[in-house]
């Protein structure tokens, strides 16, 4: 069924607040198998919402309008609503009577503005609004199917959750059958290159989405391209098998969650304890291990050597060793594991050096980072070449250090250790 | 100047990934003295693309298009575009020897899919994107302004920022005259409440923006409510005049700079260096103090302490006086920094001790934070009792300590020291 938002707002049109209304409805009625036309938004003037109803009305069946049901001049929209779909208004004493309970209710005074609220297009059903005091409306025209609602965003999810979407489910029989992967250390372009040597089946959709430094990909079945379910679930499963057996090295989930939560979770879950000698990161990987509440469990403790003296003093390298290879080296960042193991005593220790930009640094070009992780004695190194700017050279790098530690523990798992 | 903006994505319509990038647009265009006309919002489907390219050219003269420009099977937002103006695409070898270039810098494999990105509508001036691989397009037809943005937000907002609001500032006559404020350590409603106390001139439109725990405090006069140029600047002085001697603890600046860039500046300016011991911010002012090219001229290292025993044994603090005091103690925070000045020999040391959340910890409930500034032997301490949340708590903390680091440099500046 075709479907459109229309949100209505001068706070949306001028940028000051953002409309998380639509993306809210666009995703709920994604799931339930709807398929949106286009979102649009628009001012609070009267005749600007009545073009954008009209134009929505034209591509769609199923129409969701949001904003403008409050009781100040701006709000405007089933006036708007009225005049673009030819109906009347008219005044309600039920909605008068609810409005005078709800004010009683606040112990507020209500204005002849209030009243406003009382007036709604001939035709429409009330769908009584628990969390506030504009109702929310559903009106049928022509086949077409919409609902105004109100543009506060806890009143809206609110309604939707629990008056709107056991309306819709009978509208749809387009069940879509979903799956996602996420992806770190491989490029989007890189990746869907890749994909489509794998030649998976035509009738799945593919779509990736670039993260901060991570891509996901989505597989899909139109149920309008293929009707059966359990052929739709085989085609599904047997590329979700292609794709991660030739991703194995990229692939860190299969279900939403972030590589942070899986590594906070496995730590905890087998009692491991980490630290890190930053340089380059300059903390940020201490810092993302600490982000959750929880993390005194694993995380011990960070000493970020930025400056070259506290690499000698601290992490107790030696200035003829750093002179013969270098800070931004692989010996280096092996150096501060191993010493940095030998400090905090963790089962894991992770050391970054490098040259983060956006100029060279220790004659290495900007963008080649060294990361050393350190298990029991032995010493992994990872030598990333990639130059996407200061910052995301930095993030980019903690995401490799979070997916090689979660692939250690696994890996562990795995050999029964 | 009547403006739309177009946003395309199927994560977008789906619900998945919320239009930052409208938004940003929009509050910018507005700031400008734009007028928004309407936002639309699109999957990637090359027909829908151009379909909603068509209407937002019919009511705009100046119009926007977001994504579809990378070098995906699902990026057709050229395509779609040169259908709808009925223009031409063209091969540019120019583009296609650029993104060599920038492959050759990220030391990563072009693929044919990438070059797709060198083929642009006939007539389309090309704006280098240093951020990405996709350039952004501008384009005049009959009197009408388009620009393609890619869809990255921090592409875009590059980009818009320094390449094309420059363009733009000619096209308006709609001048407004406004002036913003920066503030740290005090929260919207509890600023709004006392601003209003202060009386200024009811000329005066006066707008709070929330920012990561910042707030932001804009004043405009509407050249529709006063025309004399003079007038107008003399009420924005009048109020800023005010604003500042009321707030002196709280504003760190008038012209949109953020703190860490001041901070950054200022310490290079004056030759100082700084280091940290860090405790529940788990690296994070390490992390922000470094997260600027040229900080290893100031930042010389930190100590995160997490753990009790590190606290022992790399930041020398007796076990005896951690039990006496606790962790979570002015005393601790004044210990920690102390110690660690001793072991940096730096100028400045920020030492951060406190519950950071969800949970109690040692005893002091969530949100209770310490700082201690070291400088020149004295040290001065900050007690935080704010419970934002976890994530939100620890930046809350580093945002007040770069507030102080710079206040303290700046009095010592005015003392001539």
């Amino acid at each position: 069924m075709r479907t459109a938002i229309v949100a209505t707002g001068s706070e949306l049109i001028s940028g000051l607040v953002q409309d998380s209304n639509s993306k809210f409805l666009a995703k709920n009625l994604n799931d339930l198998g709807f398929k949106i036309e286009n979102i649009c938004v628009c001012g609070d003037e009267k005749e600007k919402i009545k073009q954008t109803i009209e134009k929505a009305a034209k591509n769609a069946d199923l129409i969701f309008i949001t904003g403008g049901l409050g009781p100040t001049k701006d709000d405007q929209t089933k006036e708007a609503f009225a005049e673009a779909m030819n109906l009347e208004l008219h005044y309600s004493e039920e909605i008068e009577n609810r409005l005078k309970d709800i004010f009683c209710n606040y112990q507020s005074d209500m204005t002849s503005n209030n009243l406003s609220q009382a007036y709604f297009p001939t035709g429409a059903e009330i769908i009584e609004n628990n969390r506030g005091t504009a109702p929310a409306l559903k009106i049928e025209i022509d086949n077409k199917r919409f609902y105004l609602l109100p543009g506060v965003p806890s009143e809206l999810k609110y309604l939707f959750k629990n008056k709107i979407k056991s309306q819709l489910v009978n509208l749809t029989k387009n069940s879509l059958l979903i799956k996602e992967f996420n992806f770190i250390g491989i490029g989007e372009s890189t990746l869907a290159a890749e994909i489509e040597k794998l030649e998976l089946n035509s009738a799945l959709e593919i779509s990736y989405q670039a993260g901060r430094a991570e891509v996901k990909l989505r597989l899909k079945i139109d149920s309008s391209k293929i009707n059966d379910q359990n052929l739709k679930r085989e085609i599904i499963n047997e590329a979700s098998k292609k794709i991660k057996s030739n991703f194995e090295n990229h692939i860190y989930g299969e279900d939403g969650e972030d590589i942070l939560s899986k590594v906070h979770k496995i730590l905890i879950s087998k009692n491991l304890s980490i630290a890190t000698a930053e340089s380059f990161t300059g903390g940020l990987i201490a810092e993302r291990l600490t982000e959750k509440g929880g993390s005194s469990q694993y995380f011990w403790g960070s000493i970020v050597a930025y400056n070259k003296k506290i690499k000698e003093n601290l992490l107790n390298i030696d200035s003829e060793f750093l002179k013969k290879y270098g800070v931004v080296s692989e010996e280096c960042a092996i150096k501060m594991a191993e010493n940095a193991a030998e400090i905090f005593k963790t089962d894991f220790v992770l050391a970054s050096t490098g040259a983060a930009g956006p100029s060279a640094h220790n004659g290495k070009n900007a963008g080649t980072m060294y990361l050393a992780l350190y298990y029991q004695g032995e010493i992994k190194t990872f030598k990333i070449l990639k130059n996407y700017g200061r910052k995301m050279n930095r993030f980019y790098t903690s995401q490799i250090a979070l997916l090689e530690i979660y692939k250690l523990i696994r890996e562990r798992e795995e050999n029964n250790v």
